[in-house]
């Protein structure tokens, strides 16, 4: 079978580098553009020392890209600047979107938490929400995919099946996020210096961050009502992963042994979202440098409410990864493929 | 004025050695014994070389120590055995107590929580809860003072003074807590060795850990009625520093500034608890290594419902720093005696 | 092509753990016997949860393991303990030793540096040194290869090469060494919990590490006379990674460009060895989690030196890794079967 | 008595930050002027929270402040800056540099290895090298000190009396520095990232760091040659400390007893430095925080080579600590003045 010629915009943030990781394993990938404006020109081992060896092709800039040979590209570019790019490539390459800037349905809703107009709303009814698991049928027939952010993806695969069969109730929703520092990018700030984060931890964005309404909006289509949520997340010293601990209202009838099993039971075919066994508790160790996620439901004290956790590794699953995975389906391949690393413990 | 004699219970822990490195800036305190059991007869540096320098005297045996020649003595001894030590000290010993033992009134929570029956029943009802700063009367008086645990510090300084105020609601209260390894001590246990925790993080004790009881007690006999919480504590790759985040109801007519209002006022005299003005976040690193606790209030998008973060040293505000406060007050001192040091950063 | 059926003797220890984590992306793996006698009759799952999903067998005594089905048994028993237990293997079964009994030829020399009899001393004869690169030929019909340590791994693959030619002089070298935690295994010592480890450094087996006469055997063969080193290893604040800084004589005529060229001739072939171009810097985090290790020779202000670097993953190049590729070159395999994976950075 | 009236110029770095740490606790000092002019206007706690509650003064330009009314001024800012501006402050008020900036006798040796031309070239001879302990009588009448290097006061604080001793000899020198990151600063460098950092380690500045010159400069006084030394520096995964390991060629008749006894001779009286008995390994952990250095000898297995070791916390000992160090001598203090704080570990 002959190889996708695949292209990556932005190559140089964390996520392109855990993408081209990732397509190495992959047998049917060939990377052929990757693009970074500010290192245009420099060889790619230069950026990326660990990727030196891959032979892969020399930085360019966006503009001087060749994207008409191309079957696929990934986008890892800021958001705003992705809608203005994916808006000049050829209708015959297909998208995969990394950003935040197809991901909101309603383009007010992004001129709202993004703070300008949505630069490319006519292609915005043609993306799809990447959420393999969820939109899988969608993504198979889709040329613009908008992979969901890394909480969001966490949050979603946990919620949504219970949501759905009314196993939580859609009010009072708290979501304590915690994060590794990569979810930041490899941007020049000075609260991601080593000094500034290591031995030490903090919350931010606190009831202002942007993947807030993401999860709403998929929360309210399963609820089929408006969901807000309380979504707190918090920045921890470590690379990677990303752990929710999430505290729901059950639902009538509902118990965590109910909600285990309405997990199980979304799941029982899916090869990368696990359902742990009563009293097993997850951690980021057990899922990183991987493609899983574990999501997990516990009995609370408080009457009437549920503890849940979600943890997956925020550059594969929560991005790289789930893009990876979102390109196998759009082009008939095993799901899996380039995917099955096992987590790196320790 | 002369000195304070000195007895440390159990030298040879994490809290242990955090009050020989307060103590030593404490101009009135003379450490004259120092037990370990199992390091007996080895002189302090070879537990601890950070602190070889302070010319203590060698660890002993808690049965080898002459206790009658002391003014106080703090215990930091294992629960459980602590009772059993504490009980056959002289009366004339003062006796601050850094472990769990005189922590819970009833000694049947006790019980039911540690395990086994309380093993000093007779002194329970004569020992003071240590949290100084809403028990400094009770405190002064008292023979025997039982330090709370490091998350009910934090929470407590927190949520009391907003429970009494009925500025928030004693139902549906959800503490999701951040803590630095050293909260486990330095007792070999494989989840605690740096290749487990380090780039990692989890919760544990879910609905199960024994400071839920601890702070229900206390927010109970503030709500004057019985107050059941989520209590999820999560390890987090640091050594020191606690973050709380707690989700609360809003009482009738209160909203984030109330809130913040009702602690401002409620710690205004206080050396060192501090209310974070609005819009500042908190941070462990705000703290880490000093006596002080940073509490803050934050608007929730959820209707009715408030952000609370609370942020402390384990080691110090948490433990041993709360407990040099308390012999401060105890012996009339001034309460900032040997607590001044700042924190440090990075 | 069939299957090769593999045992590990000692799967509970992180070399297991890797192991195991590399066996699963290996086309020609078949698991079929895990032993750890203190964790015998658990499942994989419940001692290394990240490795849960994998479906290998549950962990059993060493004592009760079929090895005569087997065709290869890699053996992380600790030391003195792989003799006893590798002498009652049947002779049909291909033995690979991550341990540190067999590497030393002279059973003597063992004794000195282990504190006890070589307890297999008539299999020592028949032993191969599996530094792959080095000894590929013996290592293809061996039965019996002694997987070098990870320190000597990551010191012979950069001098071998210099001292043969000898572009370095074989007296005053020093190789100040680096090192992770996973260097010491899983094992419940104060020194490696995480609140002793973190934020933090020290020298330890100062003059007296026993991978020194191991480093000391290889290079003497290579010189031609006896070579005797300075090894200072240090303990640094990370899971993987260990990194050499070798001060080296520079042999008649040779200078930092010529040994950068009889190292890049060596390894011109071989597929994980990477020699570091002029000025470009190794570091650890360009071979995390991969086989690779990066070689490097920089000019020193003083003259007749040179300064040398060599960086490798521990538990893979260093440990794990370099097991596989042994098993690849003693069953025909090519020999980078299942050690693709890319680094993972960060 | 009367109180110190002290300036910082450049406060917003990490040695500025940890100075203010260090003259909270100082009996004598009043901390009157801040400068930091990228954030001038802004209170000193929106740049570091964590000093917040100090009630210090604003953060002013350079040049709006008032010099003439101070005692003293500490100088944190960028080499070449110091110079400039250290030559418009009145010649009333003393200076204390922590920069580079008049380390080096030789403003010609300063070019070359700093890059430009000396900035007050006829300030250069008054200023006293302020590494205490060997200085202190130049120090005490010095109106313009400059601070050493972090690792320099790590080498010489080893290195000289064993130089002047003839315990070691001046050829072959390998001084190989580990440091926490905190020796970069607080500047916005892709290489300081949290993610590019943590769990990871790599040399830098290979024959090529500007703390060569300055140890070459002082050991060449001791030893009365030119001396050269291999320095090479590592960056480790923590936030302060700094470890040495020297690899020296011992001097006629010395040994590493010998070694040892000159070192203790040499720092009897000396409150801060310490030397390690036999045996006893040093790490960064035992000085944390503090202003302790402990310097040790250790046998090495080569022949006629000894391991030395020096350890300190390089914002402390390594410069601000020193710095108040310095200040105590200049004005005639109690030279431990705000500096008795013990280690913090963990």
């Amino acid at each position: 079978m002959d190889k996708l010629k695949i292209g990556i915009l932005g190559a140089s943030g964390y996520t392109g580098a855990d993408l081209m990781r990732l397509l190495a394993e992959h047998s049917h990938a060939d990377l052929q553009v990757l693009t970074a404006n500010s290192h245009a020109g420099k060889p790619l081992g230069e950026v990326y020392p660990h990727l030196a060896r891959l032979g892969l092709p020399d930085l360019i800039k966006n503009e001087d890209a060749d994207w008409s040979a191309l079957d696929v590209v990934f986008c890892g570019l800021p958001h705003g600047t992705s809608q203005e790019v994916i808006a000049t490539l050829p209708e015959s390459v297909k998208v995969i979107d990394l950003s935040a800037d197809f991901r909101l349905r309603n383009v007010d809703t992004y001129a709202t938490w993004y703070g300008h107009e949505h630069r490319a709303p006519e292609l915005q009814p043609s993306a799809v929400y990447g959420l393999t698991e969820h939109y899988r049928d969608d993504i198979k027939d889709a040329r613009l995919v908008a992979c969901p952010g890394c909480y969001p993806t966490a949050a979603l695969l946990l919620l949504l099946p219970l949501m759905k069969a009314g196993q939580i109730y859609p009010e009072d929703l708290i979501i304590d996020a915690k994060s590794g520092v990569t979810g930041a990018g490899r941007s020049l700030k000075e609260q991601n210096l080593f000094s500034e984060v290591a031995d030490a931890l903090h919350p931010y964005g606190v009831a202002s961050h942007r993947h807030a309404p993401e999860i709403e909006q998929e929360l309210s289509v399963a609820a089929g009502t408006d969901v807000l949520v309380n979504f707190t997340p918090h920045l921890i010293p470590m690379n990677r992963g990303e752990f929710l601990s999430v505290y729901a209202k059950l639902g009538a009838g509902a118990d965590a042994r109910s909600v285990r099993e309405t997990l199980k039971s979304a799941y029982a075919d899916e090869p990368f979202v696990q359902v742990a066994e009563e009293g097993v508790i997850p951690a980021t160790r057990h899922v990183r440098g991987s493609n899983y996620v574990i999501v997990a439901a516990n009995e609370d004290r408080l009457p009437g409410r549920v503890i849940l956790f979600s943890t997956l590794d925020n550059l594969v699953k929560g991005s790289s990864g789930q893009a990876v995975q979102n390109m196998n389906v759009m082009f008939g391949f095993d799901e899996t493929l380039g995917l099955t690393q096992q987590p790196m413990f320790p």
